[in-house]
């Protein structure tokens, strides 16, 4: 077979799979939307099958010899990109054995379901022998994986691709020596947002949904190719680039929760609707990383949505979809709300500033599990220490403190920090961004958003798979990854807000 | 292999299909339901994928194999029941050679289309060729599934097993001698329904729904496992008991559409989930043809949801949830209303006495296509005639006469029969209710609709495929199929409301 062959029964091949993936990611969006209860039963066959499905065509020896022909090939830039992201899944598919798989897939099963007990009890040492157990086994499967540096960075690289131990601690390092500081300043700063002009307020669910649906249409959120839903836990899933849909949820006291998480959520979908329907089905038409997803859902929810050029643009509107419930209400008195900081135990309900915080306290953790730094046990001790020392608070119990997470009982050990790096590349675009649209806020401040979502497209959609996470970050913006641009938006913005 | 292994591993098989049909299902439903415009491309990748996968398994020559080794078996009766449903598709999926079956996907795709711009420009003209093809298609079809009687059987055979062209002619001969000549009388009575009563009426959805949901709920369909959803062509699909759903539309200025709609589907819902958990993913756990589906959503539909019992309990909550819209209109004048009989053109907006005349009509036509004593060019003349015999009107447009429905675009012949079939078996099933429940009607009149729902779970729900369609209603009903109970209660019914 010549290289040629090779290549194209593998785009077939990866076609197919991507279908596959769409079907069972419709299958999960509607379990999490639409499905009755007593529906989970076969809900659960639909999966498995799918899933076991995914997993054969992933891994079936045939692909291991259509890349050994293709890569005798001399590649284009985008085929070579594609052979590269093919080659590492297969690899991932297989490298680790069988019994290795299913003792994870098993392990995670019980450990999610202590956890949950665990949780429910406030008794963290029920859950220690599980979480044990699945540290240990992450070593062994970052073992067979690989790695340069440390052990860690096999399980960052699984999240990031090319993500190092030593990247975050430098990301970190900026954090750690300016925004914990920072927040200090904000705590002790007279200005505070007024939480209490809500107090009687209720904000009906239509008007709600009609402000999320007007905002992030405006942004550039295709409802032609998308819809927005309402599930328990937000989330974003694409069953290819022409159905990308959003959920949402409506809090009644508190219209921020919604109007915020709905644009973060159209921020992913805009990442997958932006991909190219040439490529869709291989790499190329694929997002890169959850690190470069998570920097357009925050760009946009943060960067763009909680400006002062974007709410002078919607404040307006915003009143009137509140009729009578927000009159009172003045443009500052507003922006201080979207924008009001304050350490909280939660990090799902954590705002700008502290948000890092509490990743900081998580990636070191689990860094210094995996260097045996830390035992699994003493997580609960460190865990309050580390809180005490970035974000000045105490968790009083374990529920509001170690055990609040999910992640470490599915083993996504490596996940958390890909959240922060979000943050620090969103910052980093927009600062890019600006150098090259001076007059961006006078735009946004007359409801005009596409230079934001023109430059998107150009320098981060179109892309897929093409470069590496880190290399595209710095084709996108002349600079390699750092949270300089973070750390310097962050001062700017709330110095102003909380007159520092 | 014994014949105990074969049938295990058939059981499996049929478990594994069954879970690749409720994904399909639900691919299906999602596509009709929630579905972005944009979608559409992936989505046709999502359905070929599942339908070659299912079809794939259904003519899987291993299925053959084990079919021949289980029949070496002594089995009961439920057993038997599955390898003779097992047999009959695994005949069906194999008789046809390959070449047809493309042939046919072909034809009718192409078919499809030239059917939507013949009707839209209302020329029969430029279906009758392919159409033409159609019917030798299904000829050759006919043949290879082979018959006992005539070759329309085989056809037959297809939707209801078992039915031939003979019951069929039966049963219409009743219908012929009787409902033709009550509807002249009908139409000939001063009593008349006012449809002005709701000139100015706009009916809120939200208000149809919240009734549409009572009423359901009230009959028996469990919320549960199940929803009601907004669609353009109603319909009900079920991925599995524990999840059928149902979907209605809403019609602002006539309420009786959705909610006798709603009525309608909540009965095929309602079969659904009657079926018993422990056959899931078997023949004895499958709905048993589409005619008896059928009765069951007419059951629910006309024979219970037109009744005086049944609007007797519902007047006030109808007047209720429409406050004011509604205030003027009589118990009498409602009940005239839902029973409004008038000879129409278009069958789905036919009522209930008419309705069969319109599938009548159908029925002759293909009968006469398929005994070589119509050509297809000649369908359009053999239309009106018929349509003036039946129903004392003929159509001004080919569009609103032969080209309304899209079944024979796809060479869905044979089809049409089973609508009939299902008011014909309501009508008898409701006899037999009766029988058992002499009270049935002051049961209804007080808000008690449980008789009719155990009834049905009784006697047919919980058989499953286990007898054929014809056995089964002599099992529920202690009399073989036939008409004279449904020209009985058509007589009755509107021989009182018209006043004949």
């Amino acid at each position: 077979m010549n290289p040629q062959e090779a290549y194209d029964e593998l785009v077939k091949r990866s076609r197919e799979l991507f279908t596959v993936g769409t079907i069972n990611a419709l299958v999960g969006w509607d379990q999490r939307v639409n499905m009755p209860p007593a529906g989970i039963r076969q809900r659960g066959q639909m999966a498995a099958y799918l899933q076991e499905m995914a997993h054969r065509k992933q891994s079936d020896p045939r692909i291991g010899e259509l890349l050994s022909a293709a890569e005798q090939g001399q590649w284009e830039a985008g085929p070579a990109a594609n052979l590269r992201e093919w080659r590492r899944d297969y690899d991932q598919a297989t490298k680790l054995p069988p019994g290795l798989v299913r003792r994870r897939a098993e392990l995670t099963a019980a450990a999610n379901n202590v956890w949950q007990e665990s949780r429910a009890s406030n008794n963290f040492g029920a859950f220690a022998p599980p979480l044990a157990e699945l540290v240990s086994l992450s070593r062994e499967i970052a073992d067979h994986l690989g790695y340069e540096g440390e052990r860690y960075d096999a399980l960052l690289d699984l999240y990031e691709p090319g993500l190092t131990t030593a990247d975050v601690d430098a990301f970190f390092a900026d954090l750690r020596r300016h925004v914990a500081p920072l927040l200090e300043r904000i705590v002790a700063s007279p200005v505070k947002a007024d939480r209490g002009l809500f107090r009687n307020a209720e904000f009906p669910e239509e008007a709600q949904k009609s402000l999320g649906l007007a905002v992030t249409r405006a942004l550039g959120f295709d409802y032609a190719a998308g819809r927005l839903d309402v599930s328990t836990h937000p989330f974003t899933t694409s069953f290819g680039r022409g159905d990308v849909r959003l959920t949402t949820r409506y809090d009644r006291v508190w219209p921020f929760q919604s109007l915020m998480g709905t644009i973060h959520e159209a921020g992913h979908g805009m990442y997958d609707q932006g991909l190219l329907e040439d490529h869709e089905g291989t790499p190329l038409g694929e997002t890169v990383s959850l690190g470069i997803h998570e920097s357009q859902s925050r760009f946009w929810e943060n960067n763009i949505g909680r400006s002062r050029a974007f709410w002078q643009y919607w404040y307006p509107r915003f009143k009137e979809e509140f009729q009578g419930l927000v009159n009172h209400v003045t443009f500052d008195d507003l922006f201080r709300l979207v924008n009001d900081v304050r350490p909280t135990l939660i990090r799902v309900e954590a705002d700008e500033v502290t948000y890092n915080l509490h990743i900081l306290v998580r990636f070191e953790l689990e860094r210094d599990l995996f260097r045996d730094a830390l035992r699994p046990g003493d997580l609960p001790g460190a865990w309050n220490e580390k809180y005490q020392q970035y974000l000045g608070i105490t968790p009083a119990t374990e529920r509001e403190g170690v055990l609040q997470d999910v992640h470490w009982s599915w083993a996504y050990f490596g996940y958390f920090p890909t959240y922060s790096l979000g943050t620090v590349y969103a910052a980093q675009l927009e600062a890019a961004l600006r150098r090259e649209t001076p007059d961006l806020d006078w735009q946004m401040a007359a409801g005009d958003f596409s230079a934001a979502f023109r430059w998107m497209r150009e320098n981060i959609h179109r892309h897929g798979k093409q470069y590496r996470p880190k290399e595209l970050i710095e084709r996108a913006t002349g600079r390699p990854p750092s949270a300089s641009d973070y750390v310097a938006y962050l001062t700017g913005k709330y110095s102003e807000i909380y007159r520092l």
